[in-house]
């Protein structure tokens, strides 16, 4: 079993209207240096057998990131 | 500056259904060696000046985190 982070974000051109709007709350809490703020998604996904990898990939680009405006890395997290 | 991720999922007690529709998904689309995906948030805080780890922690508790349902780990991604 390995459990793999697939990381989703929006792409850099895109605007982040949560990530300006949590900025200026943040601002508003009064913590000044807190300089910018972006925000995104996680999935943790466990897969079994020796396709890891390819499973992600396809997961990923089928199923969970919009390449319109997102985009995705991924990283291991723990192999057992 | 330092660039702080902080993560926030659902306590492990919280039932997620998000997770649960995402995964009937992927085995709708035939990738049965998928056994679990859990879901989560992530915040990149770029943050001025050196008091960064109790600005982070302020923060993601004042604001970002729902303590009802949610819990939070935070990781250093870059300082510079």
């Amino acid at each position: 079993m390995t459990t793999v982070r697939i990381y989703v974000t929006y792409k850099p051109s895109v605007f982040d209207p949560q990530g300006e709007t949590i900025t200026n709350s943040i601002h508003a809490l009064g913590h000044q240096d807190v300089k910018s703020v972006t925000v995104g998604k996680f999935f943790d996904v466990t897969v079994d057998g020796d396709q890891v990898e390819a499973t992600v990939k396809q997961i990923a680009e089928e199923l969970l990131v919009n390449f319109n405006m997102e985009t995705y890395t991924y990283q291991v997290l723990e192999e057992k």
